[in-house]
């Protein structure tokens, strides 16, 4: 099956500066001419796999059910970590077997998964460094281009990848204990309470991390003075923590992995 | 009407660092995968309206009539401030009706506007803080689809859309008064000073801004020895402040805002 | 002859910052909606010819043939060099006559090349300072159109080309002096010694640049502890000066133009 014009994303941790994303965009079109070449993010900071599947998280369901997501944070590249393809809820992820899939893989609606590691074609150049571009960025390309995912390799367990549990909130009394799980590009910081957890309209909570309270959740960023803390549902549908036209991060000196502390306003 | 390969482009404060610009191009082409989605730049200041207004003034009419901008630089995001599409000279622009279309709106040809706000369809989900990807995105995509402006709300008067007045230079006698409008990569100064307010090839000016003295404008960078000041004419057709092979604006303290006196030469 | 979907990449000093790489693209689509745009890095140091040369290098071959690549790093622009198009093994490459092309014309597939400065159409706006959008854009997209290279202008001798020799390793018994061209995003510093200078994979090598001396090379960079200097093949084939999960430049000041001794291990 050949569709057109499918999306293949890439998210890594490669940055702008060199050429290393537009090589493996070469490689997707060399097998593919009609993709449709989306940039996630190439910010994630090297190396870390944590930061990039909070990333992944983020982005992946906005796009249409058929997307063909390139994910490489690969510090173990070259080594026997496996090279994996997984379908999650339709959407065909490659990555490297490091669990930078975690979070998606928490879905209800985990596919079949094979290994790209003895990745086919005899005589393909595969580098021992670069495997976004040798391995999984042809994978996206051939997937891309029609191949099923069993053409890419042997199926393998998806419940054996590698993954990590994200933080869990911890729930008491009129209370909840999260964390910061990113810092936007704005210092915003974006915990991992979501807002499905309290409790609807009417209940109001103050927030608390680190030397920081504010004293209630707003509907919005305008919803105090310029320059003052606000506590708002971002845009992952989580507790967030911003400075009306600043910088919350820098201000108040917010990190990922800070406990954040929400208490029932009665 | 389904256009082939219809242009989207994004212009926002988002930076790169995050997923924010991914997840809006995911929202696109779920509604239109045959969109050709391009990046005007996303490296607008933290809610700076002013400038975004000024990149926007720069780059839009290089793209062909029917191109859709999604234009978001939006502090007010979640209050009651209207989101709005308006055709001019043929191109769809959607963005927050907060100035940011200030220059393209003085175009000769504004066409139609329609109020956003009410983002129709039931059930649809908005999040209080990321209208570029619940609301802009999501129209640019049924726009690109095929939709008419009309199908996206209420029609409203072009003439009421919020907007500032981009500054003009001051004529006098053999003199002309502009400012420095933007300052790029390379550290060159853009002013607002037009080329056709120069009086032809055969009138000479000099320049003049904070301490720097340009004695006169030249034709191309390369005029001068490496490392000289140099006063050309822009790629936006207005006079320039540049370095050969430098950056002008971090050696001579230029700034957005600063004031530009050019002086006939006779 | 129009084909679906070409390939357009672009390399240039733009950096992100600013609207001039959209602007390119815009003046591409509207001579070709349906091009695949690729960004190859706007990266570059602003002027740096020769490392935009070997970023092209790096990239180009990755792309299918019938590619149109848009290469513009440009300090002369608006002066009497020449804009040129060139065909290399089926690629179509316009870029200033500067010697931006080096690494590429070294090709032993070199074919027709074509004098672009007197850019046709009666009438066609060409700026002083932004041949980028002008001229090598504006020519991108109609060889993406269907144009072939020589309606873009008159032919002429490839071999007149400016080039600048990239630096060659030496050669003397047991011994291997080279150079650092790159340093990359991770702080990874890639040399010009090919791996297929080293004689097979029995053979190896010590490597010292500066005041770091590495014993042996190894095949991955987890064959070293995490915060360890590794010497490896890069993703060009080269010598490579890694620290595992770190940053090799900073760590040992790492620049382009430091020798590189590799030493045969008996």
């Amino acid at each position: 099956m050949h569709r057109n014009n499918p999306a293949v994303t890439f998210l890594t941790d490669f940055g702008l500066q060199d050429t290393f994303v537009g090589q493996m965009k070469g490689v997707a079109l060399s097998h593919c001419p009609d993709a449709a070449l989306v940039d996630l993010t190439h910010g994630v900071s090297p190396q870390s796999i944590t930061e990039g599947a909070y990333h992944l998280a983020a982005a992946w369901h906005w796009f249409p059910e058929g997307t063909i997501h390139v994910c490489v944070v690969d510090p173990g590249v070259g080594t026997a970590r496996r090279a994996i393809a997984v379908n999650v809820a339709g959407h065909l992820f490659l990555a490297p077997d490091n669990s930078l899939l975690s979070c998606v893989l928490r879905s209800q609606d985990v596919g079949a998964a094979v290994d790209l590691t003895p990745d086919g074609g005899e005589g393909t150049y595969v580098s021992r460094t670069f495997h976004g571009r040798d391995v999984f960025a042809r994978a996206a390309g051939r997937l891309a281009q029609g191949a099923a995912l069993s053409d890419l390799g042997p199926a393998i367990d998806p419940n054996d990848l590698k993954r990590f549990e994200p933080p869990e909130p911890r729930f008491e009394t009129d209370q909840i204990t999260g964390e910061i799980i990113m810092v936007d590009h704005w210092g915003n910081a974006i915990t991992n309470i979501s807002a499905d957890q309290l409790g609807g309209p009417d209940a109001n909570w103050s927030v608390k991390c680190g030397d920081l309270t504010i004293a209630e959740l707003s509907s919005t960023y305008a919803a105090v003075e310029r320059g003052n803390p606000v506590a708002v549902i971002s845009s992952m549908d989580t507790v967030e923590i911003a400075v009306r036209d600043g910088a919350a991060a820098s201000r108040y000196d917010l990190r990922s992995g800070m406990k954040v502390d929400l208490k029932k306003q009665l």
